[in-house]
């Protein structure tokens, strides 16, 4: 039997999204309140990582078991489980083909700013001081988009091989409150620091840093060193996993 | 010389705005962070008392000091020395005639509720299971506007002897993200617990376990025991507070 999982956390006091020796990971804690339930101990895997800090409110993951479940029945015993920073938003049963990493189509990501500090929200918004030009950083996003190679944008350690990435939208939107702003990018697969590296680059651009041309220049030299320093993981949100299936 | 503040907060780890002995409170943390600036301690008045666990985006007090202060300097100092659950919004020099708390003439509240579990910003929603019935209670709530005695919707230690306020708005009100919403209450004046007492009597409304029409029964009664439970505090929020300038 294989379980589909639509979980939402606030990564804060999580070494992120991978299992990790002797550190709280959201992985680990999944893993472990499975057990509770299931006797014995599931791999929970994910549509991929999420690192230190950085938040999900549309993670998706799946389990194999032996031993057929209710999904309602466990989805709440999960959340009565979990720390109250992990919630499962959805469990069901899927095709045994499911898998949460291979299958999944996009990923959307948010990343979530404020020109002014905010206590409220502070745990998922990232202060920007002096405040940038959305409207510079908006034109200059617009380089992002497409297939390109983005090695000068993710992580040097990134292990993966393939470093071409499609990108369908990467723009800067205004929310209600004067001030809060956030960045909304999607693309077929993420690489590791992608998004952090993308922000931390534009904030460069609406500050005069860099010139509103230079993301092409940025990527085509696939130099990690041309680009801006990472944004702190914070602002970071994984909203959403597109597969297949439309969900 | 009299200054104006302007003051967001999360008060979860707070109890309450007024100083209480041996208690971590909002106004003493701010006549805390004042004192290392102005190397005297003033007394900071609020445009009102919110309670334990409740937040504020749009708290505004004021204090008196023979020194004068450069404005943006002493915000900026403020925030540097207050823990990150309160931020200074703003810090003006005002008429040494203003009152926080004598001049505000509306203050509106919003109560955060969600109908499923969140993550990330559980601090300042509440869970509301089962679902309620919005419109219904949308309804019900249409009995609170205009002048009226609530002392069936305040604590009943509340030391204010005088129960009447002029409600202007009373209304649930959808949110983007499906099962948040926030209820919006615009009066005058508030009175101790009030707001709680009213968010808690319409769910008990919206789950029909009383009648739509109940509002007014448990208004003319002007008996506590009449009205439902308190609502947590941790889903309410002092949004914004009016003064006869407009601001």
């Amino acid at each position: 039997m294989t379980y589909r999982l639509l979980i939402e956390y606030e990564g804060t006091d999580f070494r992120g999204w991978q299992i990790q020796p002797n550190q709280p990971t959201i992985q680990e804690a999944l893993e472990k309140a499975l057990e509770v339930v299931l006797k014995t101990r599931p791999s929970v895997v994910g549509s991929g990582r999420t690192d230190t800090g950085v938040h999900a409110r549309g993670q998706v993951a799946h389990f194999r078991t032996d031993h057929p479940v209710d999904p309602y029945r466990l989805q709440r015993s999960l959340n009565g489980l979990l720390p109250r920073s992990i919630v499962v938003r959805s469990l069901a049963s899927v095709d045994d083909a499911f898998h949460a990493r291979y299958d999944a189509r996009s990923r959307r990501y948010h990343y979530y700013v404020s020109t002014e500090p905010r206590a409220l929200d502070r745990r998922y918004r990232c202060l920007v001081r002096p405040v940038p030009d959305f409207d510079a950083m908006n034109r200059a996003a617009k380089a992002l988009l497409g297939e390109q190679h983005f090695g000068a944008l993710c992580r040097t350690r990134s292990e993966t091989e393939n470093r071409i990435c499609t990108l369908a939208q990467a723009e800067w939107v205004p929310e209600t409150r004067p001030g809060d702003w956030f960045f909304v990018v999607v693309a077929d697969r993420f690489l590791h620091g992608m998004v952090r590296a993308i922000v931390g680059t534009l904030l460069e651009i609406g500050r005069g840093k860099r010139p509103e041309d230079d993301v092409a220049r940025v990527l085509a030299t696939q130099d990690r060193r041309q680009a801006g320093p990472a944004a702190p993981a914070h602002g970071l949100v994984l909203e959403h996993v597109l597969y297949a299936d439309g969900h």
